[in-house]
């Protein structure tokens, strides 16, 4: 038909380019490996970041080319994020708690090029070097892309079209080898576009945003693209997650939004149990990548004044679900029923499509069920494969268990490999969990599906106590008196000096599981 | 390369279909003509509004067809907009404050098959159809949809791509004729999500919305297309906008944010004055379509606490270009400075571009110049036009003079384009020149925009009478009658002894505009 709109293809160098022109000197800050704050503003990037581009088509890198970044949150890395997309080529994040052996595999199977790392990571980078030759050099983010930008003029970006690769990521997240999730400049700026949004991260001009999440797991959630694209502050932590670090960022860099997994929040949490103050003038939370405990989520809500909001999603969707947020729907509700919505993983953006499929067919619509995701930010084909990831419809099927409930809200009841099954009957290990962090001696704690000769399965709990602290089997098992079913109740209890963490930071379940699947039939 | 992200097409049937599935029984209110509320539920209206759709394919509109509707605010409207998109077919809003001459011209250009009305503009639509023979049917929004609904099973909606057009909407913006711009499902989902940012209208699925901005004024800004993309109650208010009913409608159907233009706004504070009451819950305002009075924007923040966004925008940009909000900018400047960049028309989002160009190759960066923008709602070609309507850059001249301060915050100083806007609607000055001209004694004239504290702007007459005539005014009046709808006619009239001429021989408008522009203040 005659008549049209005019063509503007969705590439992540316009974003930077926004924040240059309309957002100039709004402030990009990072924690140097010093513990001092660098700081730039949203231009001083821009042009660094076209420069670095310049070195690296200097350097031959074209279009499509996968260019691995190793590193912590950081200005530079920030900037190269930049300088590679913007020049069409593929910023693949790797992750930084792997070892060189897994770094290595996972670079030759993205055929990567170049390799920027911190400089801290440098000894890692160079094992990893030695096992994958098509790695053409090492650059070090700071001082040897310091000197790049120095000695190049800013290079032209775009030109390219919206489905141009533009980011890489591994996820092992289901079984078998990693795989790499291929995200486009479309996808990632459609993705950009739904966090910012109230009910999502709900980011502005007048925030101070602090990406905890790491940029290597799923683009820090997307926080380095949303910050420049509204001109938020952006705050870049560094190497240093601990409490007090984070708790100094807050106050220092006046914080109002952030965003990671629960584990740091329980982090942060225990050390102001420790030494007292607030986190004024943090507004508001986004906690995801696991289940966050209702537990955790009061004391921050109540004790902090702080919104919380649960976040579910996976590397496969860019990575944003689901996210709860106040609404209609709960504020109908009794104070009680509200909370509880607030505490599930909430509702989807527009954009995400999410189904519950029961294997049972006559299953009620409270049935817990595999779930099922697709949208404009879902992947379609893992990296390198031929068959597609999802079903001849679209759906992905993300490994989740999960309930819709009828106000729309999604309670993720377990992973696929974690549930529980006794007696052929699933068990929510999440569901378990949230109810052992009540108990004030838990400092972190996991269920897990431990072998069981007469059910098959039965969930055996793990904790790790508070510093000092110290209590009974008993004690740990009170809080499921009454609020669960009886043979939901954990069989056994497995205490441990320090969770083992995932690559992402979560409490890696399956080497849990690896080393007390047998701890009910042994004992 | 290998790898990819899914497709997942941005079609405007998905907004709908989303609300349906996460916010089912969020409420969508419509003020009835006899002024009661009817209620539904987006369940409701996507079920009924497949329906219709079923009734469209029936009678045979075909993807790209045009379909159009004549009328105010409505819950009919809502779902017969969705109707229409949801088959692909394009969804042409006719302005009901047009005369049938005017509305049979414009349907002629577009093409349109068939005419939605509401009942209480059936004689003008009858009159209109009467010019304009190509119109298969005339169907009545509400007794007439509501029939075509009982009697037909949903239809299927989707199936087309993101580029299919979904709606068109006339503009007599610019000089000449009228000139329609046909959105994309693509470009009005896009809008979508630019405009749901905080920074912008900041909306979720705790807000209840009131767009008192007309459906037929570009898209309702947006908002017909916002709220049930987050799951927010939609408050229609049908014809009744004055401030009585207004206020009674924030108070009734708890509203939390809505939008309008200045007129309307006057007439709340106007009817507050005199009745006295707040505004709760109301707690934010888009302002737009004609310049904002700083005076309107101090009484609703300090006296009544409502969050003021100014926002400047146009039909051919989907319609919006920037929006004035809070933000790190204005923060670091004194109130008085920070106020004066609220008051300003603010900055664009991500996705439009703006630049100023000035004549005068030597100006500052604080000259005003010739506004232009571009972005991915901005539009690209008119309606059945051959030509674009940009430059080979893509940038569109917006008829607008402005100045972008160094903070980046936009400042319309002038217009260009040789038009009046009244109460938020144009008055084509050209018009109401070929009438004038008519009258014997005239020998040039023109038709400028004169300031008005109510209306924003009014038409003022100059004319410059043949040697040795004279006559009154009401004379010279005479030809407006039952020409041009009645409030076209001129507020006022100038007579000069010689017209100022520009440099082409032309009537300088410009300069009658700095003459006459406070005369009927001064009056
Ligand atoms: N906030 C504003 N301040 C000044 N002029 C405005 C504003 N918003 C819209 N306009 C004018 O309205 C025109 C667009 O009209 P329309 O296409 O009918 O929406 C713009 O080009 C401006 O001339």
């Amino acid at each position: 038909m005659n008549g049209s709109m005019l063509d503007w293809p969705l590439t992540l160098d316009r974003i930077l380019v926004h924040a240059e022109r309309w957002h100039p000197d709004q402030a990009v800050v990072g924690a140097a490996p010093d513990g001092t704050m660098a700081r730039r503003t949203y231009a001083e990037c821009a042009d660094r970041a076209r420069r670095l581009s310049a070195a690296l088509v200097a350097h031959g890198i074209e279009p499509g080319d996968r260019v691995a970044t190793l590193g912590w949150n950081t200005l530079p890395h920030f900037e190269a994020w930049y300088a590679i997309m913007g020049i069409g080529a593929v910023c693949h994040t790797l992750n930084l708690r792997m070892d060189a052996a897994q770094l290595a595999w996972i670079a030759r199977d993205a055929g990567d090029r170049l390799l920027l790392v911190d400089p801290a990571l440098l000894p890692v980078a160079e094992a990893m070097r030695a096992l994958c030759p098509a790695i053409e050099g090492i650059i070090v983010l700071g001082a040897g892309t310091d000197a790049l930008i120095a000695a190049h003029d800013p290079a032209r970006w775009g030109g390219f079209g919206e489905d141009q690769p533009a980011g890489l990521c591994y996820t092992s997240g289901t079984t078998g080898d990693p795989k790499g999730v291929l995200y486009t400049h479309r996808s990632n700026f459609l993705h950009t576009l739904a966090i910012i949004q109230p009910d999502l991260f709900g980011i502005g001009a007048a925030d101070s945003v602090l990406p905890i999440v790491p940029m290597f797991h799923a683009n820090a959630w997307g926080i380095a693209f949303a910050a420049p694209a509204v001109g938020a502050k952006l705050v870049l932590p560094g190497a240093r997650l601990d409490g007090a670090s984070v708790h100094r960022l807050i106050a220092g860099e006046g914080v109002t939004m952030s965003a990671a997994v629960p584990t740091v929040w329980q982090g942060l949490l225990d050390h102001l149990d420790r030494v007292g103050g607030g986190l004024a003038p943090l507004r508001r939370v986004v906690i995801g990548g696991s289940a966050c405990p209702p537990s955790m989520q009061r004391r921050l809500t109540d004790h902090y004044g702080i919104e919380v909001r649960h976040a579910w999603g996976m590397t496969e969707l860019s990575p944003l679900g689901t996210v709860a947020a106040p609404s209609a729907a709960s504020a109908a509700l009794s104070p009680e029923e509200g909370g509880r919505l607030l505490q599930s993983q909430g509702r989807p953006p527009l954009g995400v499509d999410l189904k519950v499929v029961s294997d049972d067919p006559d299953a009620g619509p409270d049935t817990p069920g595999r779930l099922f995701a697709r949208g404009y930010a879902t992947v379609g084909r893992y990296f390198g494969r031929d068959t597609p990831a999802t079903d001849a419809e679209g759906w992905f099927e993300t490994g989740d268990v999960a309930v819709i409930d009828r106000h729309g809200f999604l309670h993720i009841t377990d992973r696929d490999k974690d549930v529980v099954k006794s007696g052929g009957e699933w068990i929510s290990s999440q569901g378990l969990e949230a109810i052992a962090a009540e108990h004030p001696a838990v400092a972190h704690c996991a269920v897990i599906a431990a072998d069981c000769d007469r059910w098959g399965e039965r969930p055996l709990l793990v904790v790790q106590l508070r510093e000092g602290e110290d209590c009974s089997d008993a004690s740990l098992l009170e809080p499921f008196d009454g609020t669960v079913p009886r043979w939901w109740v954990p069989d056994g209890i497995v205490r441990v000096d320090a969770m083992p963490l995932g690559a992402t930071g979560k409490i890696d379940k399956r080497a849990l599981r690896d080393a007390y699947r047998d701890h009910l039939r042994a004992s």
